[in-house]
């Protein structure tokens, strides 16, 4: 009889993660991050006002996982395109990826929108997705993820203090625009997240998914924010493989699996900077554009694998502007 | 003049094992292990009565090589199948992969063999290979690893204490069925044990072997144990890749090489399970059959490379039951 | 407004570096590694008089590129050839590569050089390098790295002591011949630096490279210095790929890009040894020679990748040796 994993579980994302936080503030200077105190709150700025780093994406991502994933990088080969790659493993794909990293926070600060991700999340616990999962995090710190080109405003910083009902000094923001290097890397991090958000779309229960494991190539950093969310994303669409192991019949997962990647999808071979140009906005596009390129689905009932997608090498280097 | 390895060394598999040991219990609940005491013996549970994970995986196969080797895993190429890879590193290939990890304990509990293996092995020193590396390890501590179905009986335990001659509060035993995660990755973590095994088989002088470097792919979790055993195993036959360091003679060499990979064997192209049959289990198969895929063999002396094998994803595809 | 890398920075390399090398100390037999003083200075043979190891060879890497680098050994794919690789990620190129790793202090003892490389050298900051990239570490600890066959002799160590300025006890000098495997390790970690010594020999302004990473094959042991000299620098001639992130005009990273791979260079597919046996030593050698295979330059101005140079595997196995 096996034990469930979200159900009894005591891990703390927030807890967990804040010792990859506390690596982050020693090493700040190796990193090139900047950690200040505003209002109290604890920033650190991974690419708003300085250069970042990849080794600071790594561990951006790994906190954005709630410290339930292992982030590591490497070159690899996606089909004939050698390029520098981002994996994530995890054995707590749900409360790693869709309590802790998935973004789904926006932040309005004027006109602009952070995206808001990252283990403070659990502790929020807010919409559906929390309802689904049936989980939150009871800790002390939080620790919050904001895809954004600006350091929080004094009105993002009391609106967070409120609503995850922390004190100032508790609580520990990470700051990186999708234009920067740690920006690429926590997005191209997000491979694995992607495939389960769109399984929770489809309406799949997410308990019988055990593990996770995905390798997406890592985009090279734009010039300015909408071509970043472009080619990262592109980066997800047409060169991530991700491989999850579950249990279910087997007729169910060989029809579900190609539901899963980008190439079934009626905006294929489109770049995401169309799809977002047309929708206006990254939050008005249908989550099921959000795809892995390529899937695996490993059976444990059955032990059988089951594979969907294709890696388009031509559209990545057209995507990253490889001249 | 150069030091040689085995004689003399005064590192202790069993206590460069414990640290990692330790990291394990501490860890516990990321990893998805159990950890409890049977009759005082420390027990850690790493996939019959809990899921285990990839990263227990990971750690169980360093116990498992006595902490004297680096294993890592990551997606790799093997031929045009793109795949999670298990790598391991070793300086100590002897100590590491025979001294400790080879699984050469057959440990009885009513009819079913659970087989033991990892750095306990060096404190018994029993059997032809001992003699033959001229190892043991003087170490309080005992640390056994076993691939087993269900958690060790009363007897086995009791059998271990007097083998090992160690205190009960001293022991500790890790559990994983060959079905697992933890289980699929620890065999793959043992193509390079393979190779120096055939090698010890056809009598090679492993003295001259100075270092390894082995990868493998990570068969997936299969419904049943030996089907696990089948695609754990054909993963090592079909798709492992070893390097050795050694030091000898170039002709001998060139002729040892091509002794070492699968496809020279007569069960060339038959998988692992039908062997099994066969010969109606596991410890009546050929020694000379398990065989690393591919081999290279570097000669320190000569600096000439020398290589055999090939790597057959047609037929991995096949045993893990892509569909 | 970015903060630049070299101008504010207090990093130490050599203090950075000491961590690793105190590590190392304490692994000392597990990396067999012997540790031992001579007049008080603390030597490190890591392939002298002992064998040495790959992961010694990561540190060795490591402490020379001043604790400012990360270093990887995976499997790679270089165009069809599988084989071992170095990785090298670093977000302080100039300081890491060049003011460190640079192996710029050719050390006489006899009739022999060996070659100095390491975070010392960011202590003595001779030479017109140091001019160009301003920078200088006051640390009382010292970390040199010696490519040599022989341990220091008295006359070397006064001559560091007396340069260095430094009290013995606060001296650390890891020495690895070329012809080792450490000296392959270390070798091939010098891609990326290789590339920056390029650009600065064509005079190009370094404050515009923001990070690099390099990957590149790690040479199979030589029988002899000359042999492994040849193939570890064919790795990086033939085998190597660099990336730099940098900020620059299109127009101007576009014509630079062709000037870096070593496919455009005279002497291409000669192996190093040929060039070597030529010009009857390294210091005599057009520094324009060495040179990665393959290049990539990102713009972080423009979000544009410029690409130029190509793996050469039939070469790469013609200098490795391969029967």
């Amino acid at each position: 009889m096996l034990v469930p994993n979200t159900q009894t579980s005591t891990l703390s994302p927030n807890r967990l993660a804040f010792q990859i936080v506390q690596e982050m503030v020693i090493k700040k200077e190796l990193l090139q991050v900047h950690v200040h105190k505003q209002a109290e709150v604890t920033v650190i700025d991974c690419g708003v006002s300085v250069q970042g780093s990849w080794e600071a994406g790594v561990l951006f991502a790994e906190i954005c996982l709630g410290g339930l994933a292992q982030v590591r990088i490497h070159w690899a080969d996606f089909d004939g395109f050698r390029w520098p790659a981002v994996e994530v493993v995890t054995n707590h794909p749900v409360l790693a990826c869709l309590a802790s990293q998935y973004a789904g926070w926006p932040l309005k600060s004027g006109e602009r929108i952070a995206m808001g991700s990252g283990p403070g999340r659990a502790i929020l616990h807010k919409g559906s997705l929390f309802k689904k999962i049936g989980y939150e995090d009871y800790s002390e710190i939080a620790i919050l993820c904001l895809e954004s080109e600006e350091l929080p405003s004094e009105g993002v910083l009391q609106k967070l203090l409120r609503e995850l009902r922390c004190y100032p000094q508790n609580l520990y923001i990470l700051v990186a625009p999708t234009s920067s290097q740690v920006g690429s890397l926590q997005i191209a991090a997000r491979a694995l997240e992607t495939g389960l958000s769109k399984l929770m779309e489809l309406g799949y229960d997410l308990d019988k998914i055990d593990s996770g494991w995905g390798i997406c190539p890592l985009s090279p950093v734009a010039a300015d924010t909408l071509k970043a969310l472009g080619r990262s994303n592109d980066g997800i669409l047409y060169g991530s493989t991700v491989l999850y192991n579950l249990r279910d019949e087997d007729e169910i997962i060989a029809s579900l699996v190609k539901k899963i990647p980008f190439c079934y999808s009626h905006d294929y071979e489109r770049t995401f900077e169309e799809i977002y140009r047309e929708k206006g906005g990254f939050y008005n596009i249908n989550p099921l554009v959000f795809s892995p390129a390529e899937v695996w689905m490993c059976n444990l009932n059955s032990g059988r694998s089951f594979h969907a997608g294709t890696l388009r090498p031509d559209l990545l280097r057209h995507s990253f502007a490889i001249v």
